[in-house]
């Protein structure tokens, strides 16, 4: 079924108010009538099923049948901090990302990030990649459309980090050490609620100073396997581990 | 280092031929001389160090200074058998699968396709895509290039199913049975130096007569967490997986 998010303020105890691009997208691309089912979540924890008692130019209202149980979200809260890179790999980072169950995203400017971000187009910017997370919020029925935040520095990153339980710094070892990697470590100490933030280089990765600032702050250094991914690829596979760590082995 | 995959005719013991399109690639791109470093890899079992010796027009000679140990691959074979997808979403699938380890690639045409591959052109598209598991394995130091076979039926696809040691068909499962997913407990029984398949289905998914079909030979249906991932995601969810499972977690 269509799923939709809708803001608080939108959804009542008896029926959501849905405005803005949604209606296009109802009316339009979907062709729905009166009558049809939907869903709607509120971005927070309320998900409904509902069903169009009234379509108009502006506004659509459903009426809410009932209450669902939110169940797509990972059980851990993962932030994924992504050194800026080019073109338009942040798209996807954002887009899978969020399919992946991401929780937030840190663009940020690392040494070797050859794009950089004008402070007058940031705002559009992120409106966009937020536009993106959105969608494919709704695509892949999560309840919660991941944040956006705006790029900031690796000073400023470094100063969030202390409100995580784990940072995990996406890095070529050059050795294992012990039975596991540093991450599979990481993932069997971290505990259902807690949060955990994976730092991902640029193209051309990070540079030794910036990896020994990140690992003085906190961070652990850790290798995704022995291939050389790029760096879009790298969130995408800390995103699908920790996933299959968390819902599909227990 | 840079790396280039040679035809096994080109290794010699003490010396590696490089033509075509990689010696372009040396000279032109990387502006590489006599003396400078490379590896190269026979796409089979060696993988070699050396340094550029002779630099023609259309032939590069790189003299070799020693084996080195394969050891980018990941431990089990797998192969991504994927419903053929719409635009160049089977390009992303095989870069960033390859990037992933992944060891065959069979596009298949399901009934939910909506692209269908002309048999005049599909030489063509095979070569395409065969050129970007090219770049992407070297790129992400893989030993082998994996191997992209041209699109094929339901019906062969099912033939092939008995050479593995598991199939897993990736599927929005109702409900998970007993503790693990079915794809885990799958991933604990498989030993290394097995082989495993994966189905996707195309957008849209497979039909319910297709599952029936495939599960009844074989495979296994099994989810890949609570989101409903698209269908260029679910390869990369399960190659990210395997490579957690294998080579992280141990």
């Amino acid at each position: 079924m269509q799923r939709y998010f809708v803001a608080k303020e939108q959804m009542g105890d008896q029926e959501v108010k849905i405005t803005g691009e949604d209606v296009k997208h109802i009316s339009r691309v979907m062709r729905m009538n009166i009558g049809d089912q939907i869903i709607c979540s509120d971005n927070d924890s309320r998900t409904v099923s509902c069903r169009i008692s009234s379509m108009m130019d502006q506004e659509i209202i459903a009426d809410i049948i009932e209450s669902l149980a939110p169940n797509t979200e990972l059980p851990v809260e993962v932030t994924i901090a992504q050194g800026l890179p080019k073109g338009d790999k942040l798209d996807l980072i954002i887009q899978k990302g969020t399919e992946l169950g991401a929780h937030t995203f840190i663009p940020y400017s690392a040494s070797r990030s050859v794009v950089k971000w004008d402070h007058k187009k940031a705002g559009k910017k992120v409106e966009r990649l937020e536009k993106i997370a959105k969608e494919a919020a709704e695509q892949s029925y999560r309840e919660r459309i991941p944040v956006v935040l705006t790029v900031q520095t690796l000073a400023e990153l470094k100063k969030q980090m202390s409100q995580y339980d784990s940072v995990i710094l996406a890095y070529e070892e050059s050795a294992k050490e012990g039975e596991k990697s540093q991450f599979a470590s990481a993932l069997s100490e971290l505990k259902v609620g807690q949060k955990i933030m994976i730092i991902v280089g640029p193209e051309g990765g990070l540079t030794d100073e910036e990896v020994r600032q990140l690992c003085s702050e906190g961070a652990v250094a850790s290798g995704f396997g022995p291939r050389i991914l790029r760096t879009e690829t790298a969130a995408l596979y800390a995103l699908s581990a920790i996933s299959y760590h968390f819902e599909l082995m227990r």
